[in-house]
């Protein structure tokens, strides 16, 4: 095992909060960490050195897709995902499970895992742990996430429970599947992830049966899936708590900025959130008054920026006006400038609130940050 | 007049072709010079300062698009293309007149000028010589073209010949409009368009009652339009030596690049066509030994760069499997890295043009340049 492998030093701490860093071989990633979705190895209308000049640490790449085209085995001979996509710092890999189980149709689920039909060709394939370890060790994944069903919400107690326990049967299986390929497991991490849907007992038991496997992170799964911003804080009320403090905490699939400031105040490290590049490509600006549709009428001869204290260049360079002209008129530039912004944007957050806990005083900026955001007179359209 | 209104210096001449520098008081366009199209204010898929990185000195801008969105009236409100856009450097507008021929049903021409339906909004619209120059006028157009008619191809003798005569007295109309907006006409230039459609005769009167006219520069204009390569350097051969050889010549609307060797031989000095962004949208890529197809399956496992000579991101960081993979996948980051590359292979392309010209080496750069380009062994898709 390498000694740069994965380290989690937490720096500073308020309340439940905590910012630090997680140090790889690859390079560092400072915490709370928003993870930019590069879904089919690009995040959409980026180039990658302008989504590091965001100040992104880390991307998230989706097994799901890469396993379908160009496969894993064709980007493994290609050198791997970061020299295929031009990206050298760490990636994080999902297990491909919640795709299958929210892309695909006709899809069977057994206890040696998930046969599916591919959205692309319409073949037959079988997703297991086992193979999901692999695919994300050709892909040279720098953080591996285990192989789960995410639980469909609402679940009743006992589909909850059966989920859970074969995610964590899968859980055991993924850790196997990962160690066997020992030159990659000494370079990359594993992470574990916490089912149980909104039972306090079956989230407890998920923990437990996690932590006795032994994982380097521990993700949150099964939020973010249509229980509203009230249920899933209520959720990390009880679940945070009982979670390992010392390795990372992942929360998958959020979110939107208000959700990532409440997240952060309940200790959680890490979030990926398709929301600001894909709200870019529909019209969507994040400001600190709150999300605007950038193709409504009222933009039409703004000579202002979408946010004045913003460095990306959609900011610097352009006008609310010409930006509205772009969506209005379909054109890729439209899409490529607002998805800057929107990743400037939640990266410009994460570092507030790594700011923020560092002084001690993320309650009071989540406050200020949760009173401009609200006091926008146009609601996010997300 | 300021003194940098426009002046053209040809530097040096090898048989028919110049190279030269036309000055204007936004800045030097370097001759034969290839402008990318920005249609409607943005060259697709490209950030403006990438585009400049290229080569490019000078844009097009489509007045026809710009017209009916966001109009003509709110780029001036805004403060002007340039602005509008983030291109300081000089911008070519035509007259509107072709895209109405081309991209409008129901128009109708009458002496006035021609009354369309907006392909937008089915909005009854006419324009006349005097409206095209106010609306280059209020874009802040440093070229502006005189408004004509694009005479269909093929076209009979009479047919051309009272096309090219419509064409005459609107370019004299063209000519007082441009010159009612004074503080405009001060820093801008005109350039009148030759018409003829094939016929020698035609086109010699057109070029004499241009002359009469006077503008600083002439375009030839009514070619690429389908009449094919061959029947292009015919016209050309007959109408360049009767041009005025002191102003630049501008073939409008070409080409590919083998089409733009042959017309800098017969002396034309500016270019403008779609081609290299359109088809980079489209999967295609330019090198040295021909276009090829991205889209093509044996592309998938390519390691090389799309051309090792190029100096373009597409090139410098990215595989042909990775871009092929991007354009298969559908991804704007495809779109976005073709188009740069191809921009990159046109300006190179003028580079080298200009280069032979200056060292008397035009004849034998031209000859080599056709055996490689076409050697390779996929033909131009378009």
């Amino acid at each position: 095992m390498t000694s740069n492998r994965f380290k989690f030093t937490i720096e500073a701490t308020d309340g439940e909060a905590r910012t630090g860093v997680i140090q790889m071989h690859r390079g560092e990633i400072r915490t709370p960490a928003f993870m930019p979705v590069g879904t089919a190895g690009t995040v959409k209308a980026m180039m990658p050195e302008n989504v590091r000049s965001t100040g992104a640490d880390i991307l998230l790449g989706n097994t799901y897709h890469l396993m379908l085209r160009p496969t894993a085995e064709r980007v493994a001979k290609m050198g791997g995902l970061h020299k295929f996509m031009n990206w050298e710092r760490p990636i994080l890999t999902d297990s491909g499970g919640f795709q299958v189980m929210s892309l695909t149709d006709l899809r069977k689920m057994t206890e040696e895992g998930v046969t599916f039909k591919s959205h692309l060709d319409g073949s037959r394939i079988l997703l297991t742990p086992e193979r999901s370890m692999e695919i994300q060790r050709l892909l040279d994944s720098d953080i591996v996430m285990a192989f789960d069903e995410c639980t469909p919400f609402p679940a009743e107690y006992d589909v909850a429970k059966e989920s859970m326990e074969l995610s964590m049967r899968w859980a055991k299986r993924s850790r196997e599947g990962f160690n066997i390929g020992e030159q990659h497991a000494d370079k990359s991490a594993l992470f574990g992830i916490v089912q149980g849907s909104t039972y306090k007992e079956l989230r407890f038991k998920s923990i437990d049966a996690l932590a006795e496997i032994g994982f380097d992170g521990y993700a949150v799964g099964g939020l973010a899936v249509g229980e509203g911003q009230k249920a899933m804080f209520e959720v990390l009320d009880f679940t945070m708590p009982r979670m390992i403090k010392t390795t990372p905490r992942y929360l998958m699939g959020v979110g939107k900025p208000d959700d990532i400031v409440g997240a952060v105040e309940r200790g959680i490290d890490m979030f990926d959130c398709v929301m600001p590049t894909r709200s870019g490509r529909t019209g969507q600006a994040f400001t600190w008054g709150g999300a605007i549709n950038m193709k409504n009428a009222r933009h039409k001869e703004d000579e202002r920026p979408i946010e004045s204290a913003c460095i990306c260049p959609a900011c610097k360079q352009y006008s609310r006006a010409y930006i509205h002209h772009l969506i209005r008129s379909g054109e890729i530039l439209g899409a490529m400038l607002l998805t800057w912004h929107n990743l400037q944007f939640y990266q410009d957050l994460m570092q507030n609130l790594r700011n923020a806990i560092a002084h001690q005083n993320l309650s009071k900026y989540a406050a200020d940050f949760r009173f401009n955001y609200n006091a926008g007179d146009i609601p996010a359209i997300l």
